[in-house]
Parts: structure tokens; sequence; C-alpha cells
């Protein structure tokens, strides 16, 4: 099997929508990387080894607020000139798919469109300094509006408090160094959440897409509903809508598109390659700039009606003030009715509950499949990226901005594009900023449609089907933990439904940690003395320990030879495993029957020997059968 | 060490207030039992083995509900005659233990006090054709009475339909073989639970024992409370109190005063023994019977306000009727003023909450702690004894009875009473039925700080503290789950508490499983080719992946000499881990440097294999050399 073939197998889970067609090492977007490696010395006959790999250990134990991990915090890049083309070029392409993705990506997340964009610039422009990829976009994705819509339920005030808590979170989670915590999510959780979120989104745009109303809020309920109004659909909105992903999805294709030989290309052949190129990535401003035109041209001949538009969305800069904190009753001043309950702070954190850690696990997933896909073998940095994204979204939530972190469909575009250093950025936020001040009333005339076929042209992408063939192939239990998290994120609240999935990952952990195999044989010295040799194949820990002892004491009684417990495989061992053994030391002793640990590893021994002095520990084969034969004879 | 200090040394958690010393193996009292044991047989060289253990495993598959197996949970003993005096004289001890104790506990759970003497008949009597083991004394405990106080929080309706749901959830627990889930306690959580239990229950008692008023739930808010009101102390409560416990705590130690020789004890010396003994085993009765004495004595003589006494007990026997599934609201006809609020049966279900689960769960640990210190090393069966306990919960509550498991005190009363089989459950049913009938006049007057004497003087021994220094010598870090657990449970609710003590435990063992060790050496052939070999020293699973593909790229990186990954250890992997070693083998091939999987156990190379062809897997040293030979001179 070839590299490339394996990609497009293993298809990363957060590859949404990946416009460019990249040499992408997907197979390890799930994880993100520490800095710090724990290793032990074993004891017995190691050669050499292991300075390099201690130091890191060492820097754990660091002030994480040290003048130099701070300094680390804030990079600045000896900048050179030649960079500043391919930023710029960079820069301008995200900036061309951000502006159409954050105003669809509102829609998804129930709030008015503008408040996507305004998670566009200020964040953008503040990771320019603290974040340690160059290929990571900050801006509103698919899976961050979905959670949002699902956490917040379309309010703007309890939507910015998320955002301001959450990147809270993850600067202490960073500080804390808690980065690890997304190596929980296995890669079948992943596949099965990012399946389950790109159909619940796909679903959610059925309304605009068929111009129909639908209600309910689990995925069985949605469809029930499209299915009984589908009567009324809307067929100019949905022959638009066809159309519309008909040419995303072509221009999709255009724009990994090569004229020419693949080296050595006229200077034509890379023209053309390089339009297809451009007309490709820019597909969904191309898109929008035309279907918006198409809705001023309606308007002004009088079909205004034919298909439903976007509507008014506030020009200019959002006001630069503090998330809020609580939100105020509105009552209807003649008639004293309450329009809207007013919440308090504890409200509003209730309803957020446990999103508060899910929407960081997320984010940091999707930030750092973003940035190990294009690390190119370099070392990265979760921590780092907790606290960029952390500082990023505490900012955009003074601008009222959606819940923002990098998505790898733009990370793509920015690493195509050439980009070489952060301040893509800054050209990036420029583009948002005069989007805002200039370009909304433009956006009226926007079908509702076409921002639904870009969504859909995304997410559909992003179902992990072929990810099943190779878990059949190599570890067909692991398809467990994958489905239940799909199904259970389709069934449940998002949130819910992926600690459902690692839910049952923990109890598959926890199933290995309680049932060791032990193999039993019955071996004999050269001086022909049989015995018994039980060979447990893990570290003995509480679960397990009921369980080993039945069958060593069974074995024992059994047989009456000389029992030997081969502990080459037992690398740790705790307080209740001490408990046990001693017991079945004592058990032996009663029973006149002997019993040997051999190769016992130190620390184990260690452990044993804290509560019974008596244990008889051999590391040689030698030893062990002249004390087997001194036993015998006895 | 002998048997015996260690036995001193490691006293069981659920050795609450054993009433004679006897050797009781209490290392093992934490576990159950299953019967089925899964071994594997593993690759390679084993001689023999595993018919006898494999025959277990198939026993799992049976349908649980086969006539042998409903045979099996229906024993039907062979009595013999000479059984007979045996349980008489076991029956008759323990009713004398039981009576007190159930109307002490009940007051622990909050409740009327003959709601505890309720649970104390026809669960008692079903156990005879349904129970396991002949020391198991159905019956409240201390344990059960402050779980049932805490979830239920006195009143008697939720108590009793506490009772009648954990019975049906023992069942269904026992029919789904869920016995395990009781190894998931570890040693030192039990450890803490059971102190934290005996300190609350002490606190709870002071009321009564200072003749002060109290208040708060938390154990600190309840010591905050007797502090300040300690100025009121009733000085005749206090004293009375005093007395009772020295008395009883003399009277214990009595029980097991031996007189003469331990061999060849002349007939007088047997007599006094045994007197001792009986004297000792009755102390509660004794206690209870001499101070409801006084308290008559007092009452007759006018000076009935002197001591507070325990009132108006009901008398006969409670109705037969099926647990309350909703509560009434009761409502002042005159003033319209509801008394009592109505509940509905998911009111009271949600009061229930997580003790559905943590009730069965500590019930069943308490239980196998006795079945498993008088098995003497016969085979237990956890299975049957979640049936029987679920099925006499449920009997009790159509009798309005306190929550009720095996209880080791009375369980250690039964054994040394010489107890042969179940039947002497018998004789203490009957006793029970004749107090409720008769005797609850004389319970009036009782005086309170009699039985929380009796409660204070059982629940002093329950504080483990001698656990810790072999804890201390054995392991520390198991510390940290024990005083979580102790902790947890003086602040939370106990069904809290406990579970905070398990969630420490499997983030333990959940760290173990993302945190692999791997052994690093530089060796070489006999030819002088030098290579690295890399040893991970367990199973590869999804959380230590990425961990350890780190260490082996950098490794690799650094040294350019050829890798060998020693699998000898791994004895299980998932897809995740599949996907990582794909990519790693693909990254070693593309910088062409050998790497070669040793001794990789063919499942797992089956896992691997399913995403990887390309895997070069050798299973003995010679091919190893020669392999790198090959590749070295290529």
């Amino acid at each position: 099997m070839t590299r490339s073939e394996d990609n497009g197998h293993t298809n990363g889970a957060f590859n949404e929508d990946s416009e460019v067609s990249l040499d992408i090492p997907t197979n390890t977007l799930y994880h993100t990387s520490r800095d710090c490696i724990v290793q032990e010395e074993q004891s017995g006959e190691s050669e050499s080894c292991l300075e390099a790999s201690r130091g890191c250990c060492r820097s754990l134990r660091h002030n994480i607020f040290r003048k130099k991990t701070l300094y680390k915090r804030f990079p600045h890049p000896d900048y050179k000139k030649d960079y500043i083309f391919g930023d710029l070029v960079a820069g301008i392409s995200v900036a061309l798919t951000v502006i159409p993705q954050a105003l669809a990506y509102a829609g998804i997340a129930g709030l008015d469109l503008q408040y996507g964009l305004y998670a566009c610039f200020l964040g953008c422009f503040i990771y320019i300094f603290i974040g340690s990829s160059k290929d990571v976009p900050i801006g509103p994705t698919a899976i961050s509006a979905l959670l949002s819509f699902q956490i917040a339920g379309g309010s703007w005030q309890i939507a910015t408090l998320l955002t301001f808590l959450t990147g809270i979170i993850e600067i202490l989670m960073g500080a804390f160094r808690l980065g690890f915590l997304i190596d929980f999510v296995s890669g079948p959780v992943g596949a099965g959440f990012t399946s389950a979120v790109s159909l619940i989104i796909f679903s959610s745009q059925m309304k605009d897409f068929l111009g129909i109303q639908t209600s309910g809020n689990t995925f069985l309920q949605v469809w029930i509903s499209i299915v009984n109004d589908i009567h009324n659909i809307s067929w100019p909105d949905f022959i638009l809508g066809l159309i519309c992903i008909t040419l995303l999805l072509s221009l999709r294709a255009l724009a990994s598109c090569s004229v020419g030989p693949k080296e050595g290309k006229s200077s034509g052949q890379a023209l053309l390659t390089g339009i297809f190129w451009t007309v490709g990535t820019a597909r969904n401003a191309l898109l929008v700039c035309g279907t918006a035109g198409l809705g001023y041209w309606l308007s002004v001949s009088g079909q205004e009606d034919l298909v439903r538009t976007v509507g008014f969305v506030p020009k200019g800069m959002p006001s630069f003030q503090p998330p809020p904190f609580h939100i105020d009753a509105v009552v209807n001043e003649t008639t004293g009715e309450v329009l809207v309950d007013g919440q308090s702070f504890w409200d509003m954190v209730s309803t957020l509950g446990s999103g508060l850690i899910v929407v960081p696990l997320i984010a940091l997933l999707e930030t750092m499949a973003v940035v190990q896909a294009f690390a190119d073998g370099k070392p990265t940095d979760a921590t780092q990226e907790l606290i960029a994204s952390g500082v990023c979204n505490v900012a955009n939530s003074f601008v009222q901005g959606l819940r923002s972190n990098g998505g790898i469909a733009r990370g793509a575009i920015l690493n195509a594009s050439g980009v070489r250093t952060q301040l893509s950025n800054l050209y990036t936020s420029v583009i948002v900023i005069i989007a805002l001040l200039y370009l909304t009333p433009c956006f009226y005339y926007i079908p509702k449609a076409a921002l639904a076929s870009i969504i859909i042209a995304a997410v559909v992408f992003m179902v992990q089907y072929r990810v099943i063939k190779p878990m059949w192939h190599s570890k067909k239990t692991d398809l467990i933990p994958g489905l239940g998290a799909f199904f259970a994120c389709l069934v449940l609240p998002l949130q819910l439904g992926i600690l459902v999935g690692i839910g049952i990952n923990v109890v598959f952990i926890l199933y290995q940690a309680a049932r060791p195999k032990l193999r039993i044989e019955t071996l004999a010295t050269s001086s022909g003395l049989k015995y018994l040799m039980l060979t447990p194949d893990r570290c003995l820990i509480f679960p397990s320990m009921e369980f080993v002892r039945k069958v060593i004491n069974k074995q024992g009684v059994k047989s009456t030879l000389p029992v030997v417990i081969d502990c080459t495989h037992i690398y740790g061992a705790d307080f209740t495993a001490a408990k046990v053994i001693s017991t079945m030391v004592m058990d032996f002793a009663q029973r006149q029957q002997p019993l040997f640990f051999y190769n016992l590893q130190p620390r184990v021994a260690q452990v044993f020997e804290g509560l019974n002095k008596d244990l008889v520990v051999i590391y040689d084969l030698t030893t062990l059968h002249s004390k087997l034969a001194e036993k015998g004879s006895a």
C-alpha cells in the first residue's frame, strides 16, 4: 500500500472540508504532542541509553511562568522580506474562504450572521503573536458552531459567554499542561463523532436547502419533520441549491487539477494550473458573489420572493465590551408581558455545563489536527496551542465573536498558498474588517440556499465511512466505541455523545486491567523435577487480583507441584495486589508447597515486600533449579 | 511476620464490630468470587495446560435460567439431626445481637425504631432457601443504615422503596453476573470508605450520647453544632453512656478470654470460658435489658426526665403490603395548609439517584466479606449472594423493612456459635417475631444513651488506621485513593464519596495505560552490527500511542541505526495503535532505515497487519541477526 493510498483510507476525522488535496499524514491527526517524555530505566541488563530523553521530564518541573517559558509562549520569528508575498497570498486566500464560511457557520450556531464575522479578526490578529504554527487559521468551524448551537441554543449572550469561559479554561489547561487529555479520544471515537457532526449539520441545512420548515432537536426528529413538510418544498430554492452544490464540487475537483507533466511545466501550463487552483480555492467566495448578484437582480426585477435571501446584516464593527455575565429580562412595557426571561451568571453557566470541558477538548483536537498535518515531522506544542486558542477566544468574546479554533480546511489553504509565518493572519484580519465595514449591505442578497450549499459541500467529506474497512481488518472490537460515539452523538447532545464514546473506551481499558491472561505450563528441571510455571501477562492491580489469586490457588491445590510465578511481564503492582500476594504466600506456606517468584522487577518486589518479607524471589534459571532441587529433596 | 500479626495489621475494611476474635483471613475481604475464569493460551512455547480452566469460560454462555442453574440458586442441603443444636444456639445468639442492633441502626437511618426490627425476620427466613453461605445473617448494618439515611433522609416511604428497588437491581445484577463490579473497589478505597462511615456514625450518635441538639449534614457541620451546644450537655445521659461503653468494651474483651490452657481444659475451665463467651456475645442484649430496667425504675420512681428514653415503639407485626410507589400529600383540613408534600414515583426515584447503584455494590462488599471470611478456602459465589440478597430485600420491602445485608459482626457470632446450615436463620426470625409481638412495650424504657453506646462501641473498630502503615511500606501512591475516598465520604454524601474514590483509582489505571515505559538499548550482533532495541513494557492502546510514536521516532532519527522493537511484553493493541504503527513503518521506509518487530504475538500482529502488510515480524534472534546483516550490507 503506498503512502497516498493509505491517506485516502484513513482520512483524518477532523479533516472536514479539506479544500485542496495535499499529502497530509492524517493518520496522526487525533493526537497531541507533549514535550515531556517519561521513561524509566528498567532493571536488568540494559546496555546504555536514555540520557537524552530524561531532560524532557525535567522540563515539567520548570515553573511554567519563567521568563524563558514566557518567551517561548510569545515567539517573535525573525521576519524576512521574502516572506511577505507568501503570507499575503495565503492571508487573502483564507479571507476569501473564511468570510462565506463565517456567515454560514453563524447560521449553524443559530445566530445572526454577523456574529460569525465578529470571530474572524481580533483572535486571528492576536494569534500572530502567540500562535506556534504558521498553518493555523483561527476562526469558526462547523464543529465548533454546532457545539455552540447545541450548548447555547442560539442565544448570542450565552454563545459569547461560552467563547469567554472556554477561552479561560483553555488557558488554565495550558498552564497545567492538560493537553494530553485529547489522547483519551481514540481514533474510532473521533471518527464516530465527526461523522455524526456532519450528518447533523447536513440535516440542519435541509431547511434552507429545500425551503421548508423543520423542527426537533435530535437527528431523527429533524428528518421526521422534513418528511412531514416536504410537500411545501420551494422549487426555486432547491434548484438553486443543487446548482450551487454541483458547482462547488466541480470547482473543488478543479483546484487539484494539474495541467501538463508533474515536473517541468511550460509557463502556460503553470499559469493554467495556478488559475485552476485559485478559482477552486476561492470557490465559496465566487459562489457567494455570483448568487448575491443573482439575488440583487431578482430584487430589482421585482421577483424578490422567488428565492429567500439572508436579509439584513448590520454594518460596521462590533462594539468592544465585556462578554455578557447576565441576561436582563425583556418586558413589554404596555402589557407587562415578559418577552425574554432574565438569567443570572450561574443560570448561564449551568446551561453551558459539560460543554465547558468538551468544547476546549474538541477545539484542541481540531487545532492539533492542523498543526500536525503540516508540521513535517517537527515537534509540535499542544500546550502553546491551548494557551493561544484560549487568549484568542477571550479576546473574541469582547467583540461578541463565535467560538473559534483552527480548522483543517483553511489550514490546507494557508499551506498550499505558500504561507511562511503567522503574519498571514494580519491580512486575513484586515480583509474581514473591510468586509464588516463596507460589504455587509451586499450580504442582504445572498440566497439562503447558496449558504446551505457551501455547508453541505463541506460536511459531506466529514463522514468517515472509509475508516470502517481497515478497522474491521485490524481490530473489530474498536468498531464498538466508534459506532457507540456515532449513535450517541446522533441521539444525545454532542458533548454528551462524545463523553459516551470516551466512556466506552475507558471500559475497554478497565476490562484489560481487570482480566490479565495467565499462561500455565508444567516444566521440568534438567534433573527431572517437575514444577508448575504460571505467567501473568501484565501488571497486577486491584481489579484483577481476586481473579489471579483464584487461578493460582486453584492450580496450586490441584497439582501439589512446586509453583513458580514468572513475573517477567509484571511491570506494576499496588497495595491490593501486595495484600493478595501476601495471603497467597501464607496459603502456600501452610500447605508446605514451595512458591517462587521468578524475575520479579525490584520496584514490584518492593511493593510486595512492604507487606510480606517471606517471598522468595529468584532472578536466574540456575538458582531456580537448585532451589527447586533443595525443596524437592527436603 | 506470623499470620495472626498480619491479620491484625490489615484488619478488613468491612470488619465493623467483630464481636469475637477469630482468625479471619481479612486480607481477602474486599473481593468477590466468580465462577468464570477467562484464560487465553498465549503464543509461543507453552508446553501443556489450560483445559481445566477453559470450562469455566463456557459456563458464562449458559442460559442463566436453565434448570440446573435454578437448582443451584435454591440449594437444599441434606439436613442432619445433629446440625440442630449448633443452628439453634447460633440462631438465638444472633437474635440477641440483632434486636438491639436493629433498634440502634433504625435510629442511624433516621426512622422510627420498629422499622429496624421489621427488616429482621422475613428476609432472614427467605435466606434459608436461597442463601449460599451458612455464615451470612441478613439484617440491617451500620453502613446500610447510614446510606439509607443519607439517601432517603429519614422518610420511611423512600427508605422502603430503596429496599425494594435495590433488591430488584441486585437480582438483575446477579442475573447478568455483574458481581465482578466490586473488584473495582480497591482495598484502600474500601478502607477509606469504612473509616469515614465510622466517623460519621460516631458523630451522629453524639446527640443522644451527650443529650444535646445537633444539626448539619456534613461531618464538619455536625461537629460545629456539637461544640456550639456542648454547654447544654445532659450529665446523666453522658455518664450513663460512658458507663455503657466501658461495660461493652470490657465484655467484648471478656468474650475472647480463655481460662486455662489452650488444649485440654478441665470441664470447669471450659464452662467458665463458655460463660465468658456467652456473656460477651450477648452483651448488647444484656445492656439493653439492664438499662431498660433502669429506665423503668426511674419512671416508676417519678424521675423519668433524668435520662431520655426511646419512647413508644408500636407493638405487633408490620402490615404486609407493597412498598409505597408514591407519597400522598398531607393537608391540614381546617387550614388547608400542606403539611407533607406529595411525591410521584419518579420524584422518589430521583431522590434515590446514584444510591440505587452504590447501595447494592456496598451491600455485596459487606456480604462477600462475611462469606469469604468463613469460607475456609472453599469457592464462594457472588452471583448467588447477589440474587439471595435481592430477593430478601424485595421481601423485606413488603413489610417496610430497612435495607439489609450480611454483616461481619453477626457473621462472626454465627460462626463462633457453631452454625451448621442456613437453618439458624429460622430461629433468629422466630425470636424477632416474638420480640415484635410481646417485647415492644419494654423498649419504651431503653435509654437513648444506651443505644448510642452500642453503636459507638461497634463503630470505633471500623476506623482503619492500622492499614496506613503497611500501605506506606508497600505502595505509597495507594494512600491517595484511600485518603481521597475517606475525605470525599466525609464531605460529600457517602454514595458520591465512594464514587470519587473509585474515580481516583480509575485515573491511576488510565494513567498506567497511557504511559508505558520504553527501554532503549544499543545492542550488537555477533558480527558486530549495531542496532537499537526498543522495548515497550505493556500493551499499545490509544492513550499511549502518540507518546510511544514520539519516543520511537526520536530515537530512530537520532541514531540512524536499524531499529528493532521488542514486542515480548505487548499483549494487546487497538486500531489507533495499528494506525500509528502503520505510519511509523512508512516513516522508517521513507528514510530507508530498517525497522523490525521482534517477538510480536500473532494476535497483535493481526491487528497491525490489518492496516499495513509491510511490517517485518521476526520470532528468533538468529533470523533477526541474519536480517540485520542483510540490510546492513544492502
